[in-house]
């Protein structure tokens, strides 16, 4: 084990965390918008008490628990960690403070960082695999600051920019969307070899598919207004049952954040012009699918991405969040598969559903992943607010249906010939 | 086309309808007790209506619709079809009064009869498939009928039996479960040769499958006690976390229809000592998929159900509903799966989701199944109140994860060597 | 003590009660078309439990009761007589049919007859209080039974007529509305002398009153019309602060059952041409004071109200239920106040609360009125649907502000000189 | 005009609102813990809305206004002033930023100062009324301020205290309560005379009495234990029937903020232990009804109580808010009416309604009162949060039933001789 290097890590992704509340104030920090989302306070702490509870209580001797009522007030939904604050009364919790909130970070920085440098081989080698996914578990939640605090400030009439002054592209077209074919079989999906991946991931195992074809790229923004002007709303023949439902019970005419009359929408830079050539995003699972419908395609198995994206020579995935622009951006042109994990969560069609043999992790986070595979589709890709290195050809996300607050939009697939 | 046989068929299934609802009184038959159920007159009627829009209106030349009011009442669900009567306010109807609507299905059998015998031979081809499609239909509102119906009466406390007079069984203990084990490989599932299958049953496709293990027969009721008397309702380490919720918002503590105190649950026979011998069913997902959790199981998929019943040598199916009792029955001992479609609808993992190259019936129809293939998940088998010859090995039941007034129980899968 | 007048009586006051359900069928009794509302079947059990429980239960020796489980479903809200079935279940008793209930009737009627007839002098003398109650509630049942009927047929899209075949007047215009003046000062109210009256119109006792006019009749369809024209429903300035947010919650913009596109609205005789001369009604009490804003007058206050009818000669009121018109009708012409009593009940400004000195009545009966002194408005007169002889000058009729369903209107008040 | 006296009282009045948001920080002042309150933020910015607003922007030549946009965000409810950010939604605002509202605070307070010292006498003449209102309407703001943040701070497991550090009194018994006879009669009550009152305090009007009894004092926490002791939350006899209702629904045993376990109850201080001898409060209508019902009591009419301060020597009040303790104190002895504005608001049995010949106000401010005049009850008094100097005899609070986030409490009231 490096533990400098191990060291370095966590010092970066740690401070990543607090360079995104940066922008922000103690107020900002404190609110909670809906039930889905948490306050940025409350990301900070929790990813912290994630440490705290699952590192260095057990592995780290000598730590002193910084305040022992945060345990409760921080679980997020660990049932074997004991009771908890009920998730929809986050945005209550003036105190802590957020300044305590940072020092609660500090103490928990402090106490990793000795730990790694100073403990005992043996007990950091038994951490070793929790410190892992603390960081990953950080870097998720990364994300969820983002898309959190984007929905909080899109309720505010002022409409404030978590990041204003950014400078709009001149709005343009798509590059074309071309349709690539794979030959399915009998392939191999799941994560196996060396590297980082979550229990849902595996194991790899075989799955037999259908000659099938995909996208190119996402579906973009002018796409998307061209299903919108054909009646897209309007016509129950595109849409599941239940999205159909979802759009008449809130009379929905376009995506989130989405303003058509003007003609912008609401992003992380304030309201901006709506570009045709970046690819659609705030959507949930039934505009994805009724968008397919009407284009006359269909969204693709997890399967299919995962086993087209496996044939892809890996591209250097370009510089993302807090470095350039929080949102999607235009695909480039070029050969394969375009904006595969940069831009957009791109909808499957596939529940989320254990794989076969898998088997959750052991302890308390075996409740990571495992007790949700129920009522929710998983997301393939990234975003152009995951952390760079983060995802992976294997990464499920998933989200309910009609979630729509996230980096959120579909790549094609047809059935091949 | 053998035009008598069709004749008798028709006369048939449509004949037993109406002996499902002689049980019952006028007042029964026009009460709905939750959005998710029918009164049984709406039965009734939605299942002519079927047959007069889809067959009769447009193939029988000269066919007097009965009251172009009905149209709107009795449509459920079909948006081509146009506007309809709200579900939830399907128990506002005390007119039609329930005779009308028995003159109502007169006035269509007798169209239907004469179309059959009379018809010309391309009108008849052209609504053959429609004709077949209407009797599987009406087959599936027949069970929805007792299932509705056993709801509605649950509700009254004066618990009145739909049918009196039962005689219970003395209660025993189920036979003992054993594992079957099936190899796996590249197998092929779906609705491919003769005979009726609904569009969501194909194409039939190939499936990869590990090796897994199935239990010779359902869980009974005296090993679902054993799981609540364990804690089973109060531990949340074998819930999923939307089962888990679910359990804590309706404070949950037995199946549906059960009243462990007094030892009884209510059936349509009335209330009847629990036997630990029976199946045990009126279970949503959420209580089969943490029951095979605290048995140290799974649910199976349902390409693992459907792989193992096609290697079963068909057995003669039981006299069912209305000719015997009106509830799963113990399993009798034998080789094999026992109670594959007899005693109650098994849960499985898998989600309701459209097979590789699934395309829906064209027209109205096509709005049959394929809309409701999300937030789902797909039951296998049949029960004590599916029609005799309604079900096969590759049918697909589907219901929501939180739904129990089916008669719904589980198989226990494992993974296999 | 009259026994035979008090039999004649009772016999003519219940078998109204069947007079009233025979226009309908087993399966309009049945159903319940909101919590507010009631199954006329439960109307005509539930004023049969109140003789059997209050009269002769305790008061006639050796009564036997028809069926012990009925005090469980017919206890409508008396904690006192312990626990019952909830309110907003009343639909779901399919059991025990109509017939049953009509037994029951007669069962509860020939007791009561006979211990009429030849019973104790003392144990009648005691019940006689009750008795002559259990009349009263029945009548209050029977204006419930119209309207809650009312309301079940009006959900119904065949549109169905109570009384079918009723020959709509020529639409007209209403007679012209005179001010009426009273002077005021220190006046009584209440109910004082012989006569039955309930325990929450006393005591009589005084009230100060300032000067004030009221309007010779109900206010009419036509002039409500006018102020709906003027953009009634959609200017805050008219309405009481709860009754504007209940206008945008529920985008009304017209009485309940109106259908002003139509010029129609849905009555006990089927959908009718709207009659400007007609008193308007179903309003609640939101709906009539934005309508007195508008006016530039108010609502009386009960006080108001009872003080000037008080000062009426009495005129013989015209027959009015199941014999005529079952909707309010035109006021004719004459001196003084109009339609006191046979056209609309009519919303006052004043709270439902105890008079001064106000004592319930001893035992269950003490739940009648006084329980309900909260969060209601009084409706002073009477209405088309309330049984000839059964209001008075003192009678309080009370409702939520937001309820429309029964036969509601307003005579407009002004402070005087 | 006393244009420095008025410039003092404006100073003195603005600092108070200051004053009560210094222990808290801007985190704890952007929050909102249920629709019914506010966030101290929303406050201190609706204050200043209503001066710039209503004084400044009419009144005051050549006045800028601070923030076009903030006319949308800090109108309450008034329909004639524009549209306005939703109520419930009050608590998503992070932006602007308390600072930002400081600034904005300052900016009025400079303006409305200058416009005080060098205004036409004209335009400050015009302009007195609205001032006087606007200062009025701060007080009220002020009191609701600490009730607001005291739900806030109740909701947070931390507990923290609003007011750290006061030391809590000796548990002890209240004094003896006494009764004290009103003959009644004809008396006046509202306001008539010099000095400020509210629109719904006017105009002074004859009232008829009988006579009735008052308690000396309110009641105490010791006496209200006996109820809770005596099944007071169990026994529906006392309770009215929506009262019963709100007590099932919420499983209720105890007022607001108490801990009955524990023997404490949350305040503006922390947890603290129950005082006997202090009197109860945080009750809401039902509770203070119920209450009375057990103490074989009732509660008073709003005029029963007027009329009764009227003939008591009016006592110097005591400092209260800030300068105290932020809780109410048990009640001294003394002759008299104990305790009548400087502890808890007094529930009256009398609905909130328009006295005989009320006008509202004209202009916008005509909404100040009047359209709340439904659903609501009066509570007479005053407490212990309200602003030395702003409570009266004439003065009408009024909440909806079920409140109970106030200092509210109760004095009991019997019928006299």
């Amino acid at each position: 084990m490096d533990r400098s290097r191990l060291q370095r890590r966590l010092e970066a992704v740690r401070a990543h965390s607090l360079a995104l509340a940066q922008p922000l104030s103690a107020e900002d920090c404190a609110l909670q918008s809906m039930p889905d989302a948490s306050p940025v306070k409350w990301h900070l702490a929790h990813t912290s008490w994630f440490f705290e509870t699952l590192v260095l209580g057990p592995h780290c001797a000598g730590y002193r628990v910084f305040d022992e009522r945060f345990g409760f007030l921080f679980n997020s939904y660990y049932e074997a960690l004991g009771p908890r604050h009920p998730r929809p009364q986050r945005g209550m919790l003036s105190r802590p403070a957020l300044q305590e909130v940072l020092d609660y970070r500090r103490h928990v920085d402090a106490a990793l960082q000795g730990f790694i440098e100073a403990g005992h081989e043996r007990a950091l080698s038994a951490a070793a695999g929790l410190i892992e996914l603390g960081l990953q578990h950080e870097q998720q939640h990364q994300e969820l600051m983002l898309t959190d605090v984007k929905h909080l400030l899109s309720l505010n009439p002022l409409q404030p920019a978590y990041l204003p002054g950014a400078t709009p592209r001149p709005p343009g077209e798509a590059v074309p969307l071309r349709w690539l074919d794979f030959g399915g079989g009998l392939v191999e999906i799941g994560h196996g070899g060396a590297g980082f991946g979550f229990d849902n991931e595996t194991p790899r195992h075989r799955v037999w598919l259908e000659p099938y074809q995909l996208a190119s790229r996402p579906v973009s923004c002018g796409e998307y207004l061209a299903f919108m002007a054909d009646g897209g709303y309007r016509r129950a023949e595109f849409w599941l049952s239940d999205g159909w439902a979802w759009v008449q019970a809130h009379a929905v005419s376009a995506p989130l954040y989405w303003n058509p009359e003007a003609g912008t929408h609401f992003t992380l830079h304030g309201a901006c012009p709506l570009d045709p050539a970046e690819p659609v995003c705030h959507l949930n699972l039934y505009e994805a699918a009724a968008y397919a419908q009407w284009a006359g395609a269909r969204l693709p198995t997890e399967a299919e991405w995962e086993a087209a994206v496996q044939l892809q020579p890996a591209a250097p995935m370009a510089a993302k969040a807090l470095e350039g622009h929080l949102h999607p951006a235009p695909a480039g042109d070029g050969p394969g598969l375009l904006q595969v994990e940069d831009a957009v969560w791109q909808w499957t069609r596939s529940a989320y559903e254990p794989y076969p043999g898998f088997r959750p992790l052991p302890g308390a986070v075996g409740e990571y992943n495992g007790k949700f595979m129920v009522g929710q589709n998983v997301l393939r890709g990234g975003s152009c607010a995951s952390p760079a290195g983060h995802v992976r050809a294997s990464y499920r996300n998933f989200f309910a249906p009609a979630a729509r607050w996230q980096f959120t939009g579909l790549r094609l697939a047809r059935d091949g010939a």
